[in-house]
C-alpha cells in the first residue's frame, strides 16, 4: 500500500529533502549539500543516494512509496526535462528519466517557484484556493500560477515568470534577464532597495532609512516606525506590484495572491501597500481576490514537490 | 454511435448555429434572432427548439449527438452558470441545466471570447498550438487563454479579460468597465480611433486620416498608403498591445498569439506593428512566440462551442 513520498527542493547551495506521508504530513526533513562542481554531475546521484539510504534506514519498501517530487531553480518542461539551470551549473538534463533510473521510483519535476506555489496551496496559506498566484519577493521575483490546482508550466517552462513583466519605461539599467524595467527591478528586495536609494537622492527629507546599506528590511522597519520617506518607498513598491498583479489577474482570474519570500517577513503590512493599488487597477470581477502572506517559508518547496508526485 | 454535435454562438442580435461532425466538419450553419425582450427569457427555448427541429428534419437520433456547446457574451463559471449577461438582458441563469432539460443533450457553455479562442485552436489559425492567447480586436478587446488545449475560465469567469489590463496612467476617461487606462481604450477599434484623434490634435501634419470619422480601418488603409501620421498611430497601438501581450506571456508562456476581430481584417500588417514591441518587452524564453491572424472570422464561436462539448 502506498503510504509515503519524497519532496526535494534543489537550491544552489543546499538540497532540502522531505519524507512525507501521502496525506501531507512531513515525517522527516534533512538537507544535503548541492555539489555544483563538474557541471553539477553529482547533484542527482547525491539525492538518489540520500533517498535510497533513508528508505533502508526506515526499512520501508519502495512499493510503499508514491514517488519523488523535485523542484529545481530553472525551467522544467512537461516531460521533466531541464534545458538549463544556471545555479546548478547544469546544461540540458533529463531529470525525471535519470532520477527514475537511479531510484526506481516515479519522479515528477517542476520549477522551484512553481512548486513552492503548489506547496502553499496544499499545506500553506493557499489552502482552500484552487486558483492562485504565488509571488516570491526575494533577491529577484519568482512566480507560480496555479489554475484548477495545477501549475501552469508554459510552453517554454516560463509560466509564472512574473518578475520579468515590464513595468517601468524609464529604467535603462538591464535586469538579469537582459530587458530593462522589469517588475523585479522595482519590487523585489533588491528593487525596494533601488527605489529607496533613488527616492533618498531625489529628496532631502530626513529619514531613518538614510544609511549605507538600505534594504527592504530597513524600509519596512522604517514604515513600522512611522517614517514618512519609508512609507513613500513602500507606496511606490505597492504601486508597481499591485498594478502588475491586477494585469496578471486579467489572464487567469485567481482567487488569491500568496506573497512569500524574504520581503514577506515584514508581515501583513506589505499587503496594505499592495492591495489598494491592486484594487484600483483590477478588472471589476477580480477586485475581491484575497491577499495572504505565505506561511511555509523555506519548506514550501518540499511540500510542493511532494504534492507534485501525488497528483 | 456518436457522430454529431452542435456549436452555438449567442450574440446580442443573432444566434449563430452550427451542426458539426465530431471530427470538426461543419455540416450546416444557420442563424436565429436573439430575442432579448422579457429579460431574454426566450433565448434558450428558441435555441432548444431550433436544435430539436434540426434533428427531426435530418432524422437523426439524439443518441448520435455528443451534445451542445454554447458561447455567450458574459462570464460563465465551470458549472455552466451565467451570473449575468448584459447584452442578452440576462441576470443569473443556470444555462447548462436549462439547455440539458430542454434538449435532453449534454451541454457545455463558455464565454464567447474564450470559446472563439478554442475554435481558432481547433480549426483556425491556432491549429497545432496547445497553448495560445487569442486577442479579439473589435469595438472592445476580448481575450481567450488556452493552456494545454483548455480554456482558462478563471475563478469569476474573468479569465482572459485582457482588454481591461491597465496600460496608461494618463487616461482619465473611464472605460466601460469603470477603470481608466485599459488596453481596450487604446488598442481596440475604438481605441485606435481615439489614438488617431489625439495624435491629429497634437500635430499639424498633413495626413489622409484627417477626416470626420476616423476609424481603425482609416488608419490601416493610411498605413498601407504610406501615410506617416497613420504609421505613428499604428506604432502607438503596437506599443500598447505588444507590451501588454509581453506581460501576459510572463503568466502562461503561450506558443502563439492569434489576433482576430474587425481590426485584424487589415491583415498581417498589424502584426508588423505589434511583434517588435512584444519582442522588446517579452521575457527571453517567450520572445519567439508566433503571431498569426485569426482565420475563422465570425465562425470561430460555433467551432469553439462545438469543440467545447467534444472535450
Amino acid at each position: 500500500m502506498v503510504k509515503y513520498c519524497f519532496g526535494i527542493d534543489v537550491g544552489g547551495t543546499t538540497v532540502k529533502c522531505g519524507f512525507f506521508s501521502v496525506d501531507g504530513e512531513v515525517l522527516e526533513k534533512w538537507e544535503i549539500p548541492t555539489r555544483t562542481e563538474n557541471n553539477g554531475e553529482n547533484i542527482l546521484p547525491d539525492i538518489a543516494k540520500s533517498i535510497n539510504e533513508k528508505l533502508e534506514e526506515k526499512k520501508i519498501d519502495k512499493a510503499e512509496v508514491a514517488g519523488v517530487g523535485i523542484g529545481v531553480p530553472g525551467p522544467v518542461n512537461d516531460n521533466g526535462e531541464v534545458p538549463c539551470a544556471v545555479n546548478l551549473h547544469w546544461g540540458y538534463k533529463n531529470l525525471v528519466k535519470e532520477m527514475e533510473e537511479m531510484t526506481g521510483l516515479k519522479t515528477k519535476a517542476g520549477n522551484d517557484a512553481n512548486v513552492a506555489a503548489l506547496g502553499e496551496m496544499w499545506r500553506g496559506s493557499g489552502v482552500g484556493y484552487h486558483n492562485l498566484v504565488m509571488v516570491t519577493l526575494g533577491t529577484g521575483i519568482g512566480g507560480g500560477i496555479i489554475v484548477n490546482e495545477k501549475i501552469i508550466t508554459g510552453s517554454h517552462g516560463a509560466g509564472g515568470e512574473i518578475g520579468h513583466a515590464h513595468v517601468e519605461d524609464s529604467i535603462d539599467t538591464p535586469c538579469n534577464c537582459g530587458n530593462c524595467g522589469c517588475l523585479e527591478q522595482v519590487a523585489s528586495a533588491t528593487g525596494i532597495a533601488y527605489l529607496a536609494r533613488k527616492m533618498m537622492e531625489e529628496s532631502d527629507e530626513a529619514s531613518v532609512i538614510r544609511r549605507d546599506n538600505v534594504s527592504a528590511k530597513t524600509v519596512f522597519d522604517g514604515v513600522k516606525a512611522g517614517d514618512e520617506l519609508a512609507k513613500k518607498v513602500a507606496e511606490k513598491f505597492g504601486y508597481y506590484l499591485g498594478k502588475a498583479l491586477a494585469n496578471f489577474a486579467c489572464v487567469t482570474d485567481p482567487e488569491a495572491f500568496v506573497i512569500g519570500g524574504g520581503v514577506s517577513k515584514a508581515g501583513d503590512i506589505i499587503l496594505d501597500y499592495i492591495r489598494p493599488h491592486y484594487q484600483k487597477y483590477a478588472f471589476k470581477s477580480c477586485k475581491d481576490a484575497a491577499f495572504v502572506i505565505a506561511k511555509l517559508g523555506n519548506d514550501a518547496g518540499i511540500y510542493g514537490a511532494a504534492k507534485l508526485v501525488l497528483e
